[in-house]
């Protein structure tokens, strides 16, 4: 393995979700922002946009939204949306159609250009010495987002970002071993549940802050919960609010 | 500005296209799939699976399908996959029904743990001085790319990486500046191209190593271009691929 301080901090990676009542300074943040433009960016047309939520009130509705305690309290909480309304609104005001923007791939590229910049100042805040939890619970209630941050047609708000000083040391918490997510050449269908048994024992020594200090349940066990399971969720209306942001029609 | 080895790397990101003829070394490999494994996962679901391709027959494929000259030749080639196909298999051996795999937010789950564990090792082969590519053109042909790489249905093929070492050194490539890409609070839906204008021009001091060292058109130009113009191309079929291999059904 090689090491350096980059990759030693990536392998040491954990979810913050309890931050220091310290602000993130006007200098980290700008830091922050510069590695996020700094992004890769599919076929060039940089399709995200970032919103720094300082309002209280927002940052009070956005987590009534994601039903998490920590949203919106101390650190910086900054949404990633994803963006073909600009590039609309360039092509429209050059006497261009949509073009391909309302295709399911064009909005892809844009969901991968967001998710890029959050990895990207994910590593960068930790480089820090910053944590930081990724939010994907900001789609619990897409259209309530949408209409709180005023998204116009052809965006979408994918993830929250929530970085601050942290204020707990999460134990480092176990993935998959290699031999199930990585295949040479071919993807192998065979799947024996019992070949994940050991990991499912090392998953239960991990210890979930969240949950005062309980063990979790196994990865098998996790996936077969009521997490996964069909229920009646804002979430299942995500492919219809897409098309009525006008996303992924075709 | 915040300074470390990691952030400095960051804001020095340039997509490498041109590899020298040097193998990625074994410890460098596995550093990069530690790095990828190590990576945030949307409610601890680990959906996304890699596929590394050594056989020169499928590398063929691969580039045919991409239509760039350089993929599969000097360097690695991963494809990063969306993996919901493991989790059902978890959840039927367990007697568990699909549950809510079928989706649209689950998909959208599994491409955030895929661009994520991305984007980590790009940072990662960065941080070893190793170059990359991602390639969002290997759904050129999706549904190609599937058959190639024999991939059950509830996977889809999202993003290749191609790293190696260096064997270029393009120039930094100007990002759209903060001011329209960041916002506070509220979306600002008023938008002129005209203030694009000084980005534009900066975009055009820039040459594209990729096309026999010639500038490239301004941003603008370019979002309004033949890229982005409706076309008859396989990527239109994405959709259908996707309802195909049992994804974003609802």
């Amino acid at each position: 393995m090689t090491q350096n301080f980059t990759i030693d901090t990536q392998l040491q990676h954990r979810t913050i979700r309890e931050f220091a009542p310290v602000k993130v300074t006007p200098a980290q943040l700008e830091t922050l922002l510069q590695v996020a433009r700094h992004t890769s960016t599919s076929m060039f047309m940089q399709q995200f946009t970032i919103l720094q939520i300082t309002d209280n009130q927002k940052k009070a509705a956005i987590r009534k939204i994601s039903t998490q305690d920590y949203v919106g309290g101390n650190g910086e909480l900054l949404i990633f949306v994803v963006d073909l309304y600009r590039n609309q609104q360039i092509r429209k005001q050059m006497q261009a159609d949509d073009g391909r923007l309302h295709q399911t791939d064009v909005f892809i590229q844009g969901v991968e250009d967001t998710v890029l910049a959050v990895q990207n100042v994910v590593n960068a805040a930790e480089s820090m010495q910053l944590g930081a939890v990724i939010l994907g619970s900001i789609v619990n209630d897409a259209q309530k987002m949408i209409e709180l941050l005023g998204l116009p047609q052809m965006t979408f708000p994918l993830l929250g970002l929530q970085v601050g000083q942290p204020a707990q040391k999460p134990q480092l918490k176990p993935r998959l071993p290699l031999p199930f997510t990585l295949f040479e050449n071919t993807y192998q269908t065979a799947f024996d549940i019992h070949a994940l048994a050991p990991y499912d024992e090392v998953v239960q020594t991990y210890y979930d802050l969240r949950d005062t200090n309980r063990r979790i349940d196994s990865f098998t066990k996790q996936v077969a919960s009521a997490k996964m399971d069909q229920r009646d969720t804002k979430r299942n209306q995500i492919l219809e609010i897409l098309h009525k942001q006008q996303l992924c029609l075709a």
